[in-house]
């Protein structure tokens, strides 16, 4: 697989350096692998140092060779360590920043005040903000890496009615469908931004499963396999009239689309298939609605109005903490923005590109939904999954 | 699966608080989900506060409920957020602490200024080396748990033979590999400390993938998938008389251990047969030299010496930028504290785990070696592995 274009790798570094000079930053220094990959292509360990003006400067700690083969950018160098950043950026003729941007939200607290020594006179602010912003709104080569996720993905879906069954356990479907998804060119990893990496890679929700509250702040996990790993398939064994929620992201080597199915064997109860119902209007018409200018916060509220006309309020998006959120950004990362939020006043573009899951728990009975991952459009968002 | 029993809870408790009080911490607020569950058995969303001296407590986010189930401990409260940490201490009779110990390793830089806001008066120092220091030393549940580990993980390397073909991709064999692991109850996510979540789940290797230089601190871990992700199997396909090194950490819920195996359809070339040899001489000596009050360093030196008297120094552990360790310790994470590097003045204890991990690279060809994970016991260490 290819690394990313030089044009996409100018236009970002050119719209990041337009927003750091609006917000007063003189240089970013990024160090998250998966920002260094946004702006310069590579996922080796690298720091990048993006001045406000002028040309960004790749510093590779490891491994050098395989960095410059990945990298449009041009001015690469080796990185021996951090104690030499200072004097590299004097020889490239950087003058030192009086603000500097760093990724605060994912650098330890134990490790800031060693950038802090390298820079003496900076103050070091929070630049995620503004990656994340920029990184919202897909070009049309990521919508091309969506749409290929988004068809291989669909191929993984499609095989599940070959083998969910009466007495398979959550974990059975869980491994057929990574394995599937695996032979395909799945990373088995999925990148979430800023949480500790103790995500399940995806949901097999059978039953009562889908209704039991979770440790995230997400509508439903599941039980998982132990309480150290409490989120996720578990040992339980599907039933026949239960609903079965399958939740996985799909990460083929890149960016990353999120689909939710719903499975059962034989009929579900019939509040169950009313709820799956009003979860799919409730989809078409948020989809409908998300159009440039919209805010989040009102597509949440338009889902919430939803919910509540068809009675079913108490049961949405989780049991006793219920998620404040109908639908996510993805892209590289699982956790990207918009966050179609309560209350969000964050507005919609054209090509954001998000999740969105609403979704319907009954306490010992289970959960149905679905999500989609759609993009904006002019007219309304349009589904990248199928 | 059941949680961690009561007493081993209140023994690991007691040695933190023993160690704090040496170390001058008068309370620590702990966050991190492995962290909190090795002391309090959930791995719900909590803040765990130990003082010093007398009973912790845990405030739980979310879920209360399944909290309350899991921990064997009896302070145990809701947790509305952040802001109402310093009245429910307050309110418990915590007095403020002067020296507030936090995992500063972990926590985002953006968020430590939050803490320090809540405790205005306090010093918030880094907890972690106390913890890890901790959970070095495995108790005899421990050690339990690991086996069982060891043992399912057996059973996956089992079956590779039955696999193993010319012709099929490193990322097929990694599929197979997964789904077996998987079905038995295998966590598909290995906890990293520290590391951000960009870590493969296994690596395999054929032929000149094992010795591609590595963006990690490891001796080897292949090309990866893309870019963006350039570690763990590839594309690859397999060919006869290449080694084929198959690097998985087995999580069957709760403790890791980590093992290598090499495999080959056909004759090896004699160099690689000869290292091969080298590395099993170099685990099984260094094994037996691990005893408590050995250092880390002297055991690093010992493999070394054996590389070099194999004329083997310049394969030794990676390419370019070889690993500077032998092992790592393992349990709850994977990069635990033993770490067996150059250099290294700590000391080994009883009952202390690692892995062990000897492997040679030759450019172009690949890489041979193997891994299991140790426990130290007074005559050197043993073999949980197998």
């Amino acid at each position: 697989m290819s690394s990313i274009p030089r044009e996409e790798i100018k236009n970002r570094l050119a719209l990041l350096q337009k927003l750091m000079i609006k917000e007063g930053f003189e240089a970013a220094c990024l160090v998250q692998t998966t920002d260094v990959y946004y702006f310069a292509g590579t996922g080796q360990d690298c720091h990048l140092y993006i001045p406000a003006e002028g040309k960004p400067l790749l510093l590779v700690y490891r491994d050098f060779e395989r960095a410059c083969q990945e990298t449009p950018l041009t001015d690469v160098l080796p990185f021996p360590g951090l104690s030499s950043l200072p004097q590299i950026l004097q020889e490239r003729g950087y003058p030192l920043p009086k603000y500097l941007g760093m990724e605060l939200d994912i650098l330890p607290a134990a490790v800031l005040p060693r950038y802090q020594k390298l820079f003496p006179g900076s103050i070091i602010k929070d630049i995620t903000p503004l990656i994340l912003n920029l990184r919202r709104v897909k070009s049309s080569w990521e919508l091309g890496r969506l749409r290929r996720a988004a068809d291989l993905h669909a191929r993984v879906f499609e095989l599940v009615g070959d083998y969910i069954r009466p007495g398979r356990t959550e974990l059975e479907i869980a491994a057929e469908f990574e394995a599937h998804a695996r032979r395909l060119g799945h990373t088995a990893l999925i990148r979430f931004r800023g949480l500790e990496p103790g995500m399940p890679l995806g949901l097999v929700m059978a039953g009562p499963s889908g209704s039991v509250p979770s440790c995230y702040p997400l509508p439903l996990t599941g039980y998982g396999l132990s309480p150290a790993f409490p989120a996720g398939p578990s040992c339980r064994e599907i039933k026949e009239g239960e609903p079965v929620l399958i939740d996985y992201a799909g990460c083929y080597g890149d960016y990353i689309v999120d689909q939710t199915r719903l499975f059962s064997i034989g009929n579900l109860p019939p509040i169950l298939q009313k709820a799956q119902e009003v979860a799919l209007a409730i989809a078409a018409e948020v989809a409908a609605a998300a159009r440039p200018g919209t805010t989040c916060g009102e597509l949440y509220d338009l889902a919430y109005r939803l919910a509540k006309r068809a009675g079913l309020e108490e049961n949405f998006m989780g049991w006793r903490m219920p998620a404040k959120f109908i639908g996510h950004g993805v892209g590289l990362e699982l956790n990207e923005k918009p966050v179609l939020a309560r209350g969000s006043e964050e507005v919609l573009a054209a090509d954001m590109v998000f999740a969105l899951e609403p979704k319907f728990t009954f306490p010992g009975l289970g959960a149905v939904g679905v999500e989609e991952t759609y993009v904006v459009q002019d007219d309304g968002a349009v589904a990248l999954t199928h």
